[in-house]
């Protein structure tokens, strides 16, 4: 039984992420998907809460054919114990899936073996260009699974990000 | 669709717990599972890790009838911010179940519904009593489900509880 | 002009504490008041959350003679940055009052003049006591200023704190 | 009864916060300012402690018709608990005014009624503005309230301003 | 090279402390002596700020015949990640040393080599005596290197100790 | 008996800082170097952690002609209380030595006396040139003492240190 890690923000969960996932799937026999800063939420970047993306991983994950495990991940903003945080916190695994430089070495010194997953149309689908469509209030639907239209509806999550992003018109209150 | 909240220590997850679930699964479209002090472990009173509980609950809720989200929730230590905190953390609920008196009165004060799950076999099963058993050696897996005692053994938890409640024959590297 | 310095947890603010204040507004010209633990509440020991008590406080505060400022303190759980943590969050303060012995040499050892204000009524007025009244359902009032009364039937706080001190019949959700 | 609440970081107080503070004044009965990032000080944006400008606000808000209350409030990092963390640590308000877009939608998500404040004189009080006038030793003084230059000068606050704002002719310390 | 791995609240550091560290150094070719609960101080059970720590060990370790580390550590709370924050602010180390159940766990659970140190005199030196001691107005000095007795004086513990140990005899500004 | 204090982050240790410290070691009897932010490993600015800049410390202090105290110290990201934070954690000591303008100011204000170091080389010698011929894989051996590059050697630094600072091909985990 071989079980791997994979870890993203999922501002919001889209069909990249979901093809990396679908090809680490195909390697081992379960997987834990980590959302990571968990605890971070209504900023630009990071626009929906950790339990807003639970349901999004939850729900779009049903069709991937191995079992899974779907844990948020609070930021720790230590590196050297960030590993420990991370397996105290998820099921076992035996091998991680990361591109991300700073995840590679923090599992590279800890003794983890930690293998690159494929690069799977990383052009077409980018967090940051979703977002801005919701911004902008284009349809910024088609990159991401049905579920995580659903739940970005239900929470009125557009309309939270175009609020976030507003010019602040009057700052008196900040300064 | 209504969905429910139900949270625990899990230390570990037994019968008991999985009755209480089985009797809220007759009640509500989904579950949202949440494990307390996830961040807590390797003491004698919560001896196993977040992720270690994931993996019991998981496989335990297998079984039940309706979707089920797992959701390890770290302590916050203010009781005043605590309802925020599982909900920022949970995929959004309905109705919380409970019978601590601390947790349903904060989610009655944050105006959240919350209900009574059924007592079941209560005096049956308990934790407390579970890991007393592992301590002395006795036989502690027949209030568990199966899932349980597989995590339990593939990571010597016994052996660590044991260890954990040993007396301390030396203390003067601490005193 | 001299500035004196009073703390307690104000759990609630009652006729003792009312006497101590009135006793050092004798002494100087203004009066900071600071809400120990504010960030502690919905416990036995400590029902009330700091906002609740802040209004207690100011008040109650409205008969003093002298101007005084309510601060209400977060706990920092380490003793030796204690007095900077108060210093930096209250008004500049030329003498601090309390009997308590941590406190106190907190204070010396930092260098602030220390008083030991009058103990007024020390029998008569305690929280302990009134939180005991309360969640017996007998009459609490009379130790409390006026203002006190008020903000916890408000806030339905002796029905919190009977809740808080409930037995608690069913602990598996717990255990 | 209805209460305001209305939330700035003070840095520092001056006669645009006075001018909105006294609209607000004209539709409520009492008012909570709270003073954000209490816990932050000794920056070029951030100079003055929390205990500062709770005494700058304290003698400012005297001439204000309405009751009010200072409450200072340390960072909490985690928008989705911020709103129980004010709530906690303020006296129990029933509308909160602010411009600022993130807090609007805090409140707005957490069932709290927000009004915009009137926009007064934006143009000709900013803190920016005033810290730098502090900074090149020019008359920083009109756009504040007397009882917040007497606070400056007593702590030696455009002196302390003035050192954070060095070039730092030295950084080997640092590097 | 082997490097070794002590650690102690060392409230104070004592003669049985010494007799550990000398025969562990007689193993290894360098010792790192860390300083538990560093950020604790000012309490009946942990009188000494870490600073004071530091300097009873830096001078009391002066004779022993191998290089040494004396480390402050900040208590972390998080038993999962316990072992990565000791590894991450310590020099690298080889072996650890402990007959603490739980050090002992958590180091074997991470896979770092853990040896029981030899129980020396374990019965004629603990600090509950020395502090004890301390309080009652006693000699304490015998059980302490020279050194220790040296900083105590120093920093008037004998007198902060008996202080903070006085019975509350008003606790009104508490309760 | 004449104590001092210098910090620094020393990612790494280098020349400069050793010049620093013996012109300081020339003006006192004993030497406290604090490391700072300790516990921040990792990144390209801070890619050392404290452990290792430990023994980077200890290893060149010892050709210093005065005793010196090695205290890592954990950042605490409050600037009012950083003055007690280093003061609990640190042995006393009677001068500190900065040139870093919120330093001086700190200490200044908390009454510490504070003197400026001398400005050694300090275009010759800096961390951030260091860490830049680490990562281009030029020799950036000159700067530093022999113990330095023997402990970044160990923890095989300059190949952590280039994958920290590499592009990130594939960011999809992130976004």
């Amino acid at each position: 039984m071989q079980r791997g890690f994979y870890i993203g923000r999922f501002q919001p969960y889209h069909k990249g992420h979901h093809s990396v996932v679908e090809s680490i799937a195909a390697d081992v026999d379960e997987l834990v998907v980590a959302i990571g800063s968990a605890d971070v939420s209504h900023t630009v970047r990071n626009p929906f809460t950790g339990g807003e993306r639970h349901v999004m991983l939850t729900k779009a994950l049903e069709t991937v054919a191995i079992p899974t495990y779907v844990v948020p991940l609070e930021d720790i903003d230590r590196n050297a114990v960030w590993v420990s945080h991370v397996e105290s916190l998820c099921p076992p695994f035996d091998v991680a899936y990361s591109n991300n430089p700073l995840v590679v070495q923090l599992f590279h010194e800890a003794g983890v073996e930690v293998k690159n997953p494929p690069l799977v149309n990383r052009d077409e689908y980018r967090g940051t260009d979703i977002r801005r469509q919701m911004i902008d209030g284009e349809d910024w639907t088609p990159p991401v699974p049905d579920a995580v239209e659903t739940v970005v509806d239900r929470v009125n999550g557009v309309e939270r990000l175009q609020r976030l992003a507003a010019d602040d018109a009057d700052i008196s209150s900040q300064d």
